[in-house]
């Protein structure tokens, strides 16, 4: 994608950020470890649901987000989906 | 801990390796997201039983574990401990 393309849909994301390589990158805060890996098995379904998988870095209290498409090396209209679903099940309380 | 205590108990941990700034690193592969999720939920089960979390690092068929004690910016005998909890549970299946 071109930057006209990405411009637009980045206003449509905040929270997100464009990062070096052309990734989709955002880090969400938790209270604590248990609460980070439960948005963590959240992403796992939106990921699973689009068939696209971002990398996750997990630390206490955080889950950091990065989403591309491996494949070509950039972004897709995919990765602007998905990171959209990402950000609303952020705050989502988990039932098991 | 100093490097004549260290040595000993990584020879204990197979597979592990001692990273840059004195960590606790290993890469354990899975077929797909899925399976490396159920992962780091069995991980987190470890590590709140422990009361000693490690980051995680979450791609698509793969979790690369960090463990050291932040507090003291180094390795702990905690850290070998869980490493070995780690290791113990990334190959048992998941039954939810």
């Amino acid at each position: 994608m071109h930057g006209d393309e990405i411009a637009p849909l980045m206003a449509r994301l905040p929270g997100w950020a464009l990062a070096e390589g052309g990734r989709l990158e955002r880090s969400f805060r938790f209270p604590d470890f248990v609460t980070a890996v439960a948005f963590v098995n959240r992403i796992t379904t939106v990921a699973e649901d689009a068939g696209h998988h971002p990398d996750l870095l997990v630390r206490w209290g955080e889950v950091q987000v990065s989403v591309w498409t491996h494949s070509i090396g950039g972004l897709h209209i995919n990765d602007f989906i998905v990171a959209a679903r990402i950000g609303l099940v952020s705050d989502v309380e988990v039932t098991h």
